[in-house]
């Protein structure tokens, strides 16, 4: 057992994955792009020394970024995506019928490429006919649009290297701007764990570009166990459910799951700007 | 830095902890007993191998243990605990000035001395006059039993070696037995992400031996993110909270976690038993 991959949360502590085989290595524009199989977690994706998905658990993450602000917004026809290159978050948002149009800007066609290569159950949407898939810098893109979405979806690495603006109160008002009234917008925001420091930061921002913003917790084990994620809205309660029907099968998220989530943990309250 | 506990949660797959010294090993009558510091966890306890406990993020899982029953409970001032030799749990229950007596029976006295000696934030509640203290078999006196419990909290380990037992329906039936009818159990349910088939299992005998039960997920990171829990009553709703009022700090749990803690993702509605 020769071959791991550790990802070091903070010093001393991380998670050991044991590779099966390297599948593929390479340094794109933006980031540094390996992709390894594993016995424990199918084939898994790393950007910048960082896993980024996994095939066994990656459904935490994408049903939990997506389904939530589709639920929010009322029956949500046009939706923009930023970032995702893996695909998995398209794939969630195409999977209701009534969806017309998705937008999605990613800066790393390399990403899309490997997604397309060894990770086909993530990247199964990419044919979709209602997909407009666009390489290119999400922040100009949606600083210079003048279309309206009825919900946003912000799929991004962490707030290193290419990916800073997309944290920046600028890109999160421009992203309230192109939002319908009745719109719903959401955000991974880091680990409540071990990025706590990053958080205050990014929901400082947060707090000021929406009129209301509330934080959800849910778990992505391979992530270090937690995951936070935002949901903007123009003032819409994020408890009043008025999407699409649900009318496939998801492994983890449903409307009860969704009810849960907006629950803020005591050591959640002040990152979060809930004090 | 050369020493590393790595608790691997299936193969080729775990969580990795950098030794800073290892404090303490032992061969107890029951289990392997090691402690250990680091730089990222504080003091940690394993016993058989498995992480039990660290001083840094035992909280998660001692709050959502203790004081979901206890809030679900009315009022409980007789409260009985099974395991939890780390002191934790007991430490949670007397919080509350409303409790008058706590039963704690624990078998493994080594643990509790190992508490005492390098986790005093754990142990600082065993001189409490309250703490009926007992060295023993929990399954033997909670068979035996003639009192009656406000709450009963089983803290044990996984159902390997000596707590196969504390998992068995006929355990579970007398648990219920001794609670009064406005009482409330609640007892650990292994990892949803790694142990489901012993869920299975668990929440088999746990659905036949109470009246009512329902799962509850709440994330602990260093069992691997997510963990789960079983409170079990004699009908009461749990989201409904009577129990002493919280006029002490928490790191984690409010009534709004705990309102949240009870919705089943659709990956766990099988394995409890929801479908």
């Amino acid at each position: 057992m020769p071959f791991h991959f550790i990802e070091e949360y903070q010093r001393g502590y991380g998670l050991n994955l044991q590779i099966e085989k390297i599948l593929h290595v390479e340094q794109s524009k933006y980031q540094h792009i390996v992709v390894f199989s594993t016995m424990s977690h199918g084939v898994v994706l790393i950007l910048d020394n960082c896993i980024m998905t996994t095939e066994k658990d990656e459904f935490y993450y994408h049903e939990v970024l997506a389904h939530t602000p589709m639920q929010a917004a009322r029956e949500p026809r046009r939706v923009l995506i930023i970032g995702g290159g893996d695909g998995g978050t398209a794939r969630e948002v195409l999977r209701y019928t009534g969806v017309e149009k998705v937008d999605m800007i990613e800066i790393d066609e390399k990403v899309i490429e490997v997604s397309k290569r060894f990770m086909p159950g993530l990247s199964c949407a990419f044919d979709d006919p209602r997909l407009n898939l666009m390489i290119g810098d999400g922040v100009k893109y949606i600083r210079d649009c003048k279309e309206k979405y009825d919900c946003v979806i912000v799929d991004s690495t962490d707030p290193i290297g290419p990916a800073i603006a997309l944290f920046s109160e600028p890109f999160y008002s421009n992203c309230c701007r192109i939002l319908v009234d009745e719109g719903a917008f959401s955000a991974q925001t880091e680990s409540p764990l071990f990025q706590r420091d990053a958080m205050a930061s990014i929901y400082r921002n947060l707090n000021r570009a929406f009129p209301r913003l509330d934080p959800y917790f849910s778990p992505v084990p391979s992530y270090g166990g937690l995951w936070s994620y935002a949901l903007g809205t123009k003032g819409k309660n994020p408890t009043t459910i008025e999407g699409w029907e649900i009318d496939f099968d998801l492994k983890y998220y449903n409307e009860s799951v969704h009810l849960g989530m907006f629950h803020v943990p005591n050591d959640m309250k002040e990152i979060t700007g809930r004090d």
